[in-house]
């Protein structure tokens, strides 16, 4: 399909694909990473309270109640906070305010699969640096002598693998790559990971990216943020201000204050969360799977005997949806959500079914 | 303020500036057109139904329900609506996905001002078409001889001067311009024009945008919508899949769809509003204020003796606020929303004081 009045870049465009949003409603979806545990109370009672004659109002265009929230949480200043309408619009921004150069950027071949339709719709020359053989991302690859880039970013852990980079790899790559911004995406670190947040006032070029969609199980409300040195996080707001004066609605903002206001939920989320992966994991190990070491609310596993295609369709049928990738090194994998303990039984019984079967 | 990690384009961009959303409680607030009364109690109940643990999960991305109202309320096709936070989003995926071409798109030197803004986000050549005289839009003066355009866009009813367009001129000028797309901004057109999109299923390069922070109440929740015909729609999907998966969050999906069920609710909202505005500019011209005539919530105003820029201050020290623009032609006036019943007494009888003193 095209058309006569369309710009020239939305012909070349191949834009992302989510994992579907089904709407049966006793499926098991474990497909997008979403937290298997609701909002905090208190973000619930936040949007009620912010629920009425005041939405005829435009909300603070820059999000300053949330900005200070984050900013107290972690321990910088405010003008080093970013927000977005989820973190997928915040890595859009910088695409396009911070990883436009001559040189091309840097990710791992096998990683979120919406950066390379970022430089698509930005017009960003990339260049993949692969993985290793068993899906670890060596730092040093990204530093090869007389290489040039215009940028990298990866996940943090790296999606969908799961797996995580220590914070002392990161400062050593920080330390080799002064001249170019490094972009650290944050969406999984709370199950699991250690922030680069403590590395920002030290490393200018440095942006840490997170999200309340996944650990504080806000993905249908949108809010996604940045934070970094305040030179960069200028970048972004010029482009924000550009763009859409609004990204957050009201209650977004008071919804996403009142999520960090709740640290004891949070923690109690996040720990069941891990609970139920180290479980899941050690369950698909006894069912004969391969798992790559998770840091994340997902975990990446294959069946020596069994094709990935195969048991994501088979586990469909049972009313179980997990997400498979054609990717040629992942295309053996699934990557499954951890689920609440009941759905990861539900999942581990499935599995066992369809390898009896 | 610039840093070596910019992108060229950051340097170059003159951002929007929003009308200030000041935090004082007793302000009287008229300098940004919102909808002096609330949002139907009916979108209110929507977001208290849907707030709750569902929040975890991600929304449609394709946001069905609400692209369903508006295609039933407009009479079209679901693939002849496109969504986004806010219509300076859809706006904003407009002229990177419809308007940029080799040839410089045309809009009015006196219009909304975000239109060169997002032309230096996406380098998209523009020229400007000076209203007439008497601020009014002549739309042959778009299809002057030998004068090829990249596509046209302008605001009806225009902002910031509140002045309508006949829609028989509207198509008068498609007729004219088969060759770009024609983009008419309806923002305010539910106090007071006929909407366009009767015309679209005609001129497949017409697309309308509206947004539901005016008429309907909800600029705090971020919803706007392009309608037209579905070649047009499908760039703007292709842009949007290739930004953010999911621009609107579960909240603004369900209570959308809300407001467009309250027809009733939406029509005394509606008629209120320029009831109220006819009262004013009845009342204004009575105290020798020149006032365009207005087809919006709002009304440009000037006063013959008086600086537009001192009144602004005079006002604001009576807790006043309404918007000043500085741009040449239009420095002696003010623009001022249509408030309750209430707050424009309020504001006639400080307009008033400020005369007599």
């Amino acid at each position: 399909m095209s058309n006569p009045y369309w710009s020239d870049i939305v012909r070349e465009l191949d834009p992302y694909v989510p994992g579907e949003q089904p709407k049966l409603p006793n499926l098991v979806k474990l497909n997008t990473n979403e937290n298997p545990y609701g909002p905090s109370p208190r973000v619930l009672e936040a949007i009620a309270a912010e629920s009425g004659d005041s939405l005829r109002l435009y909300p603070d265009p820059n999000g300053t109640a949330l900005k200070a929230a984050i900013a107290a949480y972690y321990r910088v200043d405010s003008e080093q906070v970013f927000l977005g309408n989820g973190s997928d619009e915040v890595l859009a921004h910088i695409f396009q305010g911070l990883l436009k150069h001559q040189h091309p950027i840097l990710f791992p071949d096998i990683t979120y699969s919406f950066y390379p339709v970022y430089c698509g719709l930005y017009r960003v020359a990339f260049e993949r640096v692969p993985l290793a053989e068993d899906f670890s991302l060596r730092v040093a690859d990204y530093c090869a002598d007389g290489r040039d880039n215009g940028g990298i970013i990866f996940p943090n852990p790296n999606a969908p693998t799961g797996m995580l980079l220590p914070l002392a790899d990161i400062e050593w790559l920080l330390q080799q790559n002064r001249q170019s911004v490094v972009v650290v995406d944050e969406a999984y670190v709370d199950f699991g990971g250690e922030t680069a947040i403590s590395l920002v006032n030290r490393y200018p070029n440095l942006l840490v990216t997170q999200t309340l969609s996944k650990s504080r199980s806000l993905a249908g409300l949108r809010i996604g943020f940045a934070v970094g040195d305040a030179g960069l996080i200028e970048a972004l707001e010029r482009v924000k201000n550009s763009f859409n004066s609004y990204p957050l609605s009201r209650l977004a903002i008071v919804g996403g204050v009142a999520a960090f206001g709740d640290e004891a939920y949070f923690r109690d989320v996040c720990g069941r969360v891990v609970e139920g992966r180290e479980q899941l994991v050690s369950e698909l190990a006894g069912l004969g799977f391969e798992v790559l070491p998770s840091a994340a609310n997902f975990v990446m596993t294959r069946h020596p005997q069994r094709e990935a295609a195969d048991l994501m369709q088979a586990l469909r049928q049972r009313g179980i949806i997990v997400r498979h990738f054609s990717q040629t090194r992942i295309a053996q994998y699934l990557r499954i959500t951890v689920g609440t303990a009941e759905q990861n039984v539900q999942l581990l019984n499935a599995l066992r079914a369809i390898l009896l079967a």
